[in-house]
């Protein structure tokens, strides 16, 4: 392939199977691109899948998926614990190779388009795509929710300048890759997941490019990340930040979860990090050779 | 390809680069194979490279090496701080895909008749290969090294009972992947990397599966490591055994080294481990999904 975009459209809905399957088959319906990893959780009532291929093949396979998702989603009756404006909630495209971030922002300006006119719902343009300084972040375009916007919608960048009645709003972009990293303490403890998430993340003074909430999943406490630039702050270091501010409370980690796919970029830069092998590159990794 | 198998031999020879790359491209010669990641260290005087591909090809590739090594490498001349008895030192074969460990002895059984009839080298079967149980560890072949095997030579299991003039004896067999991990110390003392080679090591106690030895390396005090079995001992395992040790002696860790190639499966082991992301899997790298 010359050109490869991803792109990790994001959906509300995770726990009606046959509505997730549904889903994620109009998006395999363009053939030319791969999609895969196809993840949802039920106490987020969310799911989310990645769709990797040349520029206008993932454009039309994430169109298809939105198109299926305004079908079936009514968000009238969402109910979950992470936030969200619309039955198909943020749809990111992120340059993998031979395609810079430019490119991108351009594809999610026509996906944006073709949204607003072909199914009535309103855009706003985030990170890369952002067309106001105050849309750059998701969390800052995403308070109120689905019922807020109801009530009130803020202007949007393509569209009616009205909530669709039952897929709500749709935000679209480009950034850079995304790794989605959770780390479970052992506790049940909610408060305290929430007052490490506040310590670690950007937004109040912590790790760089580092988004965290806190949650309660499966009866543990987690910290939610969104590493949203690995070059800035990787997993490791959100790990061993987390960490230690769970031990100034008394607590361990149980475990951690990368979430979804992980450049291999990332993995390398994690074990430069943590054991000093200064000179690792990924030029190193014997089934990368195999490939070649 | 059906059956993939690895081979990295090792050659006496570490400083001069014609000869070096001589042998490098007798290996090359086989076009079906991918010959690659040739490292050499003057201080060790000593050379090695990875040849990937079907069994047969391999074969014909590393022969074709070794009988180079044994033109131009004369062992009464060599100098350096790795034990060795040969031109050609050792020459492991290792199962990668499609290929189980008894065809990989098969195929280094074939390698050594080669060897001893056409280049009259003896040659010492090791590993899963090894025809006695005092065969099966290199480094309890290697005692007394080519000086020593001039004086007397242990019984070959191929080959002249006398050893090659100029290319000494060989060690061939079969093994699991061998990480080759260094750990270089914040000190020029070698006798604290000696001592805690002695620590982590396998034959005296230690890490099961880890050959360790203590040399001076550009000035620096460096525990060498072989990892023979990653599944068993992983290099995280092993570089925070040395921190520990380290640390009890006063001394810190400079940096580390991965020396070659590594399987990725070793990658996510250790990010497993150490993070404690329990169900991260190879499948979750991106790079992995785009060849499939």
């Amino acid at each position: 392939m010359n050109k490869v975009v991803e792109c990790v459209p994001n959906f509300s809905e995770g726990k009606n199977k046959l509505i997730i399957n549904q889903i994620y088959k109009s998006a395999k319906s363009v053939k030319s691109v791969k999609v895969f990893e196809l993840e949802y959780n039920k106490d987020h009532n969310r799911m989310l899948f990645t769709i990797v291929g040349e520029p206008e093949a993932v454009l039309s396979s994430v169109f298809s998926a939105i198109k299926k998702a305004t079908e079936l989603i009514d968000m009238n009756k969402h109910l979950g614990e992470h936030p969200r404006i619309g039955a198909t909630d943020v749809v990111p495209f992120v340059p993998v190779s031979g395609i810079i971030m430019e490119e991108c922002v351009a594809l999610s300006n026509k996906l944006a388009k073709k949204v607003a006119e072909e199914l009535k719902i309103p855009v706003f343009m985030y990170e890369a795509s952002a067309k106001r300084q105050d849309y750059r972040n998701l969390a800052d375009i995403r308070v109120g929710q689905f019922e807020g916007f109801k009530e009130k919608l803020k202007t949007p960048d393509y569209g009616p300048n009205k909530i669709h009645p039952t897929a709500g709003a749709i935000v679209i972009g480009a950034r850079k890759y995304l790794i989605a990293f959770n780390v479970n303490l052992d506790t049940k403890d909610i408060n305290i997941a929430k007052e490490i998430a506040k310590k670690i993340r950007e937004k109040d003074g912590g790790l760089k490019a580092v988004r965290a909430l806190g949650f309660e999943v499966d009866g543990m406490a987690q910290i939610s990340m969104n590493l949203v630039d690995f070059e800035k702050t990787n997993f490791d270091v959100a790990y061993n930040a987390v960490k230690m501010e769970a031990e100034k409370l008394g607590v361990k980690i149980k475990n951690s979860e990368i979430y979804g796919m992980i450049p291999l970029e990332s993995l390398v830069q994690a074990i430069k990090t943590t054991f000093k092998a200064d000179n690792f590159t990924e030029d190193q990794i014997l089934e990368k050779k195999l490939y070649e």
